[in-house]
């Protein structure tokens, strides 16, 4: 078969080796060839393309980025952009395109399924929060990297006797949060699935001060929000929304900064923020990484070979199965029940806390 | 209540964080208190131990191999041996006791409850062969630890035209080999499950080289074997069982350096042998081992207090769930069929192969 | 002899390693006995101690962060703070103190030694600038933190068409920027030595991007500068100086986010920006720096046993020399242009240029 | 000018920074036209070659190995193999060569230049041991890679209460020895420069387990050589030459295997051996040897268009310089006195040690 491959969304560790993964089995076991549209669906748009042959995908499995390019095109939005893409595909007589990407990639891939295009889906996302899968590829470096971050901002908060905030990637979900959180020994973690109480978060540290610890570290993704607009104690509102300038670059910082503020307003313990940032989604990716994005690839060829189109691949416990795009797409997955009690399992307790993660 | 707890057998990352999450959930949310057993089960039977609380595990996070030390002592292979351990455990008015450590240890744990010991174990193998658990904590540590291993041999390999052996650990069963071949792009991956075909290795290497691919990385785990005694080609017998000296140590290296001079005087292309060693089982731990290692130690903790003594604390897809020690310490559970079919699809097809890992 | 030691100022990799080697070596070959104050000259004014000996530095060599902890406190600036310090150390009978820090630590150290005491500075600076030394520890590991940190954003960058902007520590020099900048292969490096027109930098991202390269690396010291205030293409002022607020947090985030918006605004190619912060000073040092810190403890006790006092350990070449405390704190070294001529050496030619780096 | 480049010898991390440097200088400030030979001479003997110019080294820096390719080939080894050389660059018109390598790659270098051939030389050699230059890149992410490396088992001989021996490059010279044994805290560094005695590398151990410190760990170079041929203890003679087969695979194991059977003999601690091989000079440079090569490249190209033929590249402090490639592959650079007596310095002292290296 003539296969196509396109790579949508943001950045991604793995991305190369899920198209390296396709090739190969696609070479070795069925005999298929490729053609790589790059940068996403402006590909298809644009009939920009790469043919993708083994020796194209040769020493790419450790290196970090796509060698399709990415971009957020959105052919649904545009006149005609559908039938665009599908004259790119007749042009280049495509059997089957595997979509690698995220909400907003496949659900162009569900729309081009409904106009009849043979497409299977793999799901693409950082923050691990795609809902009929279990680990999303990407999401095992990221962590990594942010533990490692916040091993670094340890020693120094510990030097200091600093409380130390460090803001990860999510924006509706927790999870990078609540796994760097666990692993970098966190003293407070904040998710966008728990609005916080600042006056909690500051008594948290202000007690563990009195345990004789004089430093702590506070890891909050960044879709993280105050429970309360109002500021109890200083009578001043929190900005919650951050103001955006003409380019979309936040005014006043994220909820790192804004945090940041709050508890040294609080407490008067010298606070310090890290943003992490774009280092979460680049480079070489994890060993585990690696493999399950090589899993996600071979489990959507054989989906191709056996005509499972209109479906994404995804991961079931220890096995990829096969499900519809159109119930991948509809929802987010957030924290679940067994992380919040990890959490909270080796946090201190707060007083009359109901809702332990959020201290 | 109070709480002994101790490590046993071969050195793990992630151990720290077990007992860290064991004392701080104890702590927090149980007040228990802790006495630290040294040196595995040394410590019970010499009454070698040190106080564990808050502080003492402050840090610990990252750190590799274990603050409570380590030994392979198996008490049950002593005269009155399980009685001593016994006898300290009441001069310590030790209500349970944890036991972190592989098949050795956990028999010893099992051996203790038959006494009437309250004993719950926690399953420690880098190798990642437990039955009845689905991860041990160290694992991915390991395969990340050769996964950047293969990275810096590989361009070694690629700027030499060379074939490089990497040997890893796991002597019964392959998945470090597996998993880090997987995410390494290895060429060849020898795992114990399935004796191998020196002509086959060969014969894989030299069409790559066909292929214009003038380099090739083969993993091998310790525990491989080859499927004859006898070298075809050359008449000569291959030395499976490695001489030792009084000491123990290999006289004619493992598997790595026999499989390099095999491959060498096969294809004649310069081939040779990284034998990783020790580096594998040391050192901070991945961010994944110390959430599973900490969801080890608070699923310890809470078995203790829900009173199911005799039994372990074992990973099931998403949670951590109790299983009797005997089932546990049965049998290893070797490499599956899901990962030998990721190797098998990533790989070059051999001719008239039916075993495809074994290439 | 009694040998009192502090910490002071920011947190850099290595600071344990220096303390490490003190004690050994004053141990093991000179037989002295030592005192470590806590959280810089804090310690000596509050007269709050740790006896240190081979036992309390065990295992710190690869730890980042400081056993002694740190604090900006200058007793310089309290009344009666240098007699107070004074006291302190007769109260523990020390015969020589050992202060490692920066510029306003090592100024304190001068003014103790002008009123008598026996002080011997080390200087530590994670930007490299201090007059007299050629390196400083905890240099070498935030230029590869930095440099990790572009390698990762570098195939975002190239996956997305995006021109990343990276931010990164030095207010007065640029060592940190030129090193990681030529280390990451940035397209553009600006440094605090050399203010640079806004102009330029957009003309090599644009001549970049007709060269058919689709995405550029600006890295960017804190400290650098717009040559102008003026905007000449907009008309708008560029905010130079950041806002901040009560505590001391910027409102509008550093330079790297106001060059990001300036860059966007004038070649229209999406710009991120990333803001490393506190990860680049803090973790374990890399093998250099501990190699270089252990040299730096050395020299310092032995020059505490030849009577060098009033004196700073400083490397020349290969060497630790013993230079005036006066001398090293007078004033700041900027990058040289051996430097400079590497980073202009491999970068592209702008028409007109005379100040390459400024690129 | 049309420039000729190659590799040759073993690989070295920083290679592909250097072919860069060269290409974009050579590119961007001299309009120069470039041709890769591969695999070192092998290329100019057998006429292989690869056009070079900008995108060819696009996103070469951060990795390992050498596009060039290399190999051990020695063309003043071969009939007419100078004269086919010579041919080769007739044939490709090239008006200079530069050769990077260590000894025997510039030997052959020195050899073309009596014979007519323009060409300029960078030294090449991991184990930092050519006369004439203060640093060679490769070193320092070799001594990186050993001192993680020693980090990791430094847990694993600290939690069994084992001695932990490491063998790491360096046939002739103790350079990774000595700094990554400094930078990994090891208690005894044996090197080639100074054959060492058995009997006190045992006390020395035995002495630090009586300060009740249980693990230790040996840093032993390749080329580390005992003192006597006879084992005074056991009259059995120690293995000094490790027996060969007829591939060049020690039978027996190198001196790391040997060294651990001597000292569990003599003191009866658990001794385990990590042999680091071939990890030590491959895989992605770190920032200092990305720098170092770089600015190796630039001096190389720079010197060509100064006419500078016949000569190397050097360090010497903090400037590249140009020296006789005669002078340069005279001999070996060994361990100086400051590096001894730094090792020396963090040291125990043995009762009559005069080699304190030894230990």
């Amino acid at each position: 078969m003539k296969v196509g491959m396109l790579t949508g969304g943001g950045d991604c560790p793995g991305l190369n080796a899920v198209i390296r993964a396709i090739v190969r089995k696609g070479s070795f076991h069925y005999e298929d060839e490729f053609v790589g549209f790059l940068e996403g669906w402006r590909g298809l748009l644009e009939n920009k393309s790469m043919p993708l042959d083994l020796s194209s995908v040769g020493g790419i499995l450790p290196r970090g980025g796509t060698i399709l390019r990415t971009s957020r095109t959105n052919p649904a939005k545009k006149a005609d952009g559908l039938d665009k893409c599908i004259a790119t595909l007749k042009k280049h007589s495509i059997d089957a395109l595997i979509a690698i990407g995220g909400d907003d990639t496949l659900s162009v891939a569900q729309k081009l399924h409904e106009k009849g295009v043979k497409v299977v889906g793999i799901p693409k996302t950082i923050d691990n929060d795609l809902a009929g899968t279990d680990y999303t590829f990407g999401f095992d470096t990221a962590v990594n990297v942010v533990t490692e971050a916040i091993d670094r901002v340890h020693t120094t908060a510990e030097a200091h006797n600093r409380v130390m905030v460090v803001e990860v990637m999510g924006r509706d979900a927790g999870w990078i949060a609540i796994h760097s959180g666990v692993a970098g020994g966190a003293d407070v973690i904040l998710i966008p699935e728990r609005p916080f109480d600042i006056e909690k978060v500051a008594e948290t540290i202000r007690l563990r001060h009195a345990r004789g610890r004089y430093f702590s570290i506070v890891v909050v993704a960044e879709g993280a929000k105050f429970s309360t607009d109002m500021d109890p104690q200083h009578g001043a509102p929190i900005v919650q929304d951050m103001e955006k300038d003409e380019f979309g670059h936040a005014r006043l910082g994220g909820i790192g900064n804004i945090l940041a503020r709050e508890i040294e307003r609080r407490i008067g313990f010298e606070t310090r923020t890290v943003v992490l940032g774009h280092i979460q989604r680049g480079g070489s990716p994890s060993a585990f990484d690696r493999v399950l994005a090589t899993r996600y690839g071979l489990g959507a060829i054989d989906m191709v070979h056996r005509g499972e189109f209109g479906c994404m691949a995804a991961l079931r416990g220890n096995k990829i199965v096969s499900i519809p795009l159109a119930d991948a797409i509809a929802k987010n997955r957030t924290v679940d029940q067994e992380m919040i009690d990890v959490a909270s399992g080796i946090m201190d307790k707060l007083t009359g806390d109901e809702e332990p993660v959020e201290k």
